[in-house]
């Protein structure tokens, strides 16, 4: 598995695969979508042989993916919430009686990392009314008990997201912790158009930037979910898909041009192109995205369906 | 000691005894002004006697009042901060090699309330450097080590700032805290034109809202260095200023009115006073305050000025 | 009238003449609240006797005061949007055909002058999509014909709103223009609970600030409605009020201090006794202003109200 | 000349001519540079048959190269202002004694597109205090005359910029209009890095999005320089790019390979091989944009530049 490849997305880091040999150790499973416009895949890492292979944790990757998502809705995409709030329920039984800490990672300033501080900003927070009045009383009824911080980026803090996050855990206990955060992906038609929700926290090394370390059960000490929306993908992995395109159009071509083209592709695997593909860009491209100009706005729609989903997910009021 | 009188400068309890009698376990001096257009009062609560007379902790209150400290100025007040940077000397000698923690409290969202995050939205963040390359290296050389946080407000956080605070306290152990709040003033002249230093930390019950508990020595397991500016009066404290000088003035007539007026004074202590005031004023009036239009541009530019402070002070490079 | 009573409510400015004597030219006239929890007052300045004495154009000053205006609300305010829609549409009829400009007034970045840009943030634009495809094409279906703009202040600017206005409607040719503006309001319970709307569009010397000249029928050359909302109090104007309840409390008091009180009182009208309010007040509080603290929060979501407004009375989709 | 190869630098169109063939009536210059790290080059589109060629307006288009542009420097990078400075000043000679009128073009909530407003709020506005207390009094010593405006996007005003400068230039009739707008750029080593200025305004259907119809001295009726930095690159400019040095490096080796790419390089010129990368790229990829993920801070580190210039050329005080 070629780190290089840059995706937070299982279902992507399992595409490269597919279909190319049997993939042990990973079971790849379309669900029925339940919902118009929602796609659904979960992609299972069953064992460490898997996990190796895949360059993703041992657990459960569900991957929503909606065309629709980007685009604005006055009703904050009901069925998508829905959805969401289907999965979760899954991965969390009984979510409304446990105490719930959101944790919205990323740099509140740069759109296409703001996802999660956005999310966090809109949801309800009980906790402390909870912890002031009790359950069921009749302020808080219809409340689940919720917590939420966004723990910013170490360049602002000098503190790791893990470390603030242990520190509040520690002070507060609470049962499970979700993870809101921004993702990369790999493949132009996923970006702003799928959620991701897994029981593995996050990874080290995951996606752009500087996460450093896991945020998961092992090093949280409490079940972690992770909720993702890949709002960026690498320049590089752009020009890699095109010129993958171009060489299978060449390929393809029954002629001397075609077949020279084709000894050529014969010499090179997936990784190998990516290199040359890097080696043939501008250096500056190293640190560029692709993503949408208007990114301000799609991410701060998103963030409302996001934490619209997590509102109806742990409170029977919102 | 009057609860009900907001304020959380401590020249200000001082201020209401100073002239009825003698302040036990109170010691007020004012400094030599070292700089222009910095006047310096150091107020020390010395014992418990004082404390449960003045309503504010044992220690060190240093008062610096600054007529242009909310206007505009391009070198960033620079006078301005080298005052603070030489009182935080003091008060934290050889900060430059411990490991410091800055606390940004209160809600960014609202102008008046912003100065704290602001503050460590423009500090030069160095603990992830230290943690990576060790001090003085070629590139930590002249840093301090500084990380910092801003916990928001409970009813955006569901959890107490105290309890982030310490959760973060214990995972990274900082040497000191250095806490920076918006206050509440009595008086107007104060408002936005005052910094308080003090050793003291945050008091439980301190000030506009809700910080709950104490952000202290005693709590945090470290020691605390508070640092506020004034950026609201409640209103009914202009109000009852207003009142004052009203009966005041009756009162130094010399005639039947100025009489009768100043039978009814002499019933009529400071804070019965300001309780017929309340009495008097419309119900709404509780959650207002008094601040100029154009806070929001003031408390950036005020942020700009302690952060400025703050660099110099734990760094020898910024 | 005192123009040092300063309020931007045709309603306030009348309730001062109310108990005293006959207000000729003036018509006050409360409405038969439609809707629960709105109250309807109409003030009709009938010719320039009245104007001269309420210190208002003369025109039709139409007050809902609505005690929810400032609260949270998910379908923001259904009914307060129908309401504020049939005013509109008495004062503007057939609008749906009629090419719309709305102003909004005000600097976005203080929050409590954010009223009017707010506003046009949230605004269905659509004079460009008309003019490209014409009305009720496909595209356009439902549609009115909006364009918007919100001018910023003249210390952004160094051109008068009422300049940038005259500009766009000389290149643009709307058929009326409305503009939307935050207000000064003389009592505190009124403080974002009201909205007032007019045709006599925005006066010379209006409110807080520095409007300058007019912006109505006969500078713009088309009809002017004018929508606000109070959002500050003159500082004054609070310990105005709270003097006169003390005074007032003092008359009644059957006694010799009430008698001689009440001496006093018969000597000083509104405006003296204001004039003597501003002598006994620091002269820092000149330009200090009444407002909650959360003053950002309420802004926002009275702008919403008022966008969803606009649009309902202006498409038939939104 | 081929309108798909998007972009606003004219230095950028000349360079694809460049090696082929002559270039009639465009003349390119590079400049001396007077000061280190800014590399200057001038383009002159001569006449008619250039301006067809080249795909810009008759004119002088100054490209400054400058690789520390994005970086953060305290002094707001003082040298580069300088020159700019030099280069308005001789496109607009005695600048401080006219009027102009500042105009932030784009779309204040998007980061890549938010330059022009964000310049506009941080210059020094005068207008109004000349206008009046006249030129030279006590307050408006060392002032020029300058009024600004940032117009807003056709999708949320409904109304053309030029229509919006046309009205404020018809009402406050200044001498000459400076436009600041973000730009689109070919090269991703010029993202960021250049400032163009020119004196032939913004021409119709200049780079990304819907500017509509040109803002030059034809229709403001008075002198029009633009000065704009590169913000964006179309996701496909990229692709083609790494698509040229793959071929260029195929057809340089000297095998079979090299030849048959060769033979297909010569059968396909630049705007051809653009057509084809955009076909094999994903649908998706058409409104997609190649930025850096911290824009946000670039752009706002990058509007101070240019208001510090602008400040420095119309002011003898800022």
């Amino acid at each position: 598995m070629n780190s290089s490849l840059r995706t937070d997305l299982a279902i992507e880091n399992a595409e490269m695969f597919h279909e190319q040999e049997e993939l042990q150790g990973i079971c790849i499973r379309e669900e029925d979508g339940r919902r118009a416009g929602i796609r659904i895949t979960r992609v299972t890492v069953e064992n460490e042989v898997g996990a190796r292979k895949i360059g993703k944790a041992v657990g459960d990757y569900i991957t929503l993916e909606i065309p629709e998502l980007d685009m604005e809705d006055v009703s904050y995409h009901q069925s998508i919430c829905d959805e969401v709030v289907e999965q979760l329920t899954e991965l969390v039984p009984d979510i409304r009686n446990k105490k719930v800490l959101v944790a919205g990672i990323g740099n509140r300033k740069m759109a296409p990392d703001a996802l999660g501080p956005l999310v966090v900003e809109h949801l309800l927070i009980t906790r402390h009314l909870v912890q002031e009045y009790g359950k069921n009383t009749e302020i808080t009824r219809g409340m689940g008990c919720v917590s939420a911080l966004a723990p910013g980026v170490m360049a602002q803090t000098g503190i790791e997201t893990r470390e603030i996050l242990l520190g509040a855990i520690h002070e507060t206990h609470p049962d499970v912790l979700i993870v809101i955060d921004a993702l990369a992906a790999r493949n132009v038609r996923r970006l702003n158009k799928t959620i991701q929700i897994t029981n593995t926290g996050i990874a080290p090394g995951a996606g752009v930037g500087n996460r450093r370390f896991g945020i998961d059960r092992d090093s949280m000490g409490i079940p972690v979910i992770a909720l993702g929306i890949p709002t960026v993908i690498d320049a590089a992995a752009i020009v890699d898909d095109t010129v993958g395109n171009l060489l299978a159009v060449m390929d393809s071509e029954a002629n001397s041009l075609g077949q020279c083209i084709g000894k050529m592709i014969k010499n090179l695997d997936d990784s190998e192109r990516y290199q040359l593909v890097r080696e043939l860009m501008a250096p500056e491209m190293v640190n560029m995205f692709v993503t949408p100009k208007n990114m301000d706005e799609i991410v701060l729609q998103m963030s409302y369906t996001l934490s619209e989903a997590l509102n109806q997910l742990c409170h029977s009021i919102a």
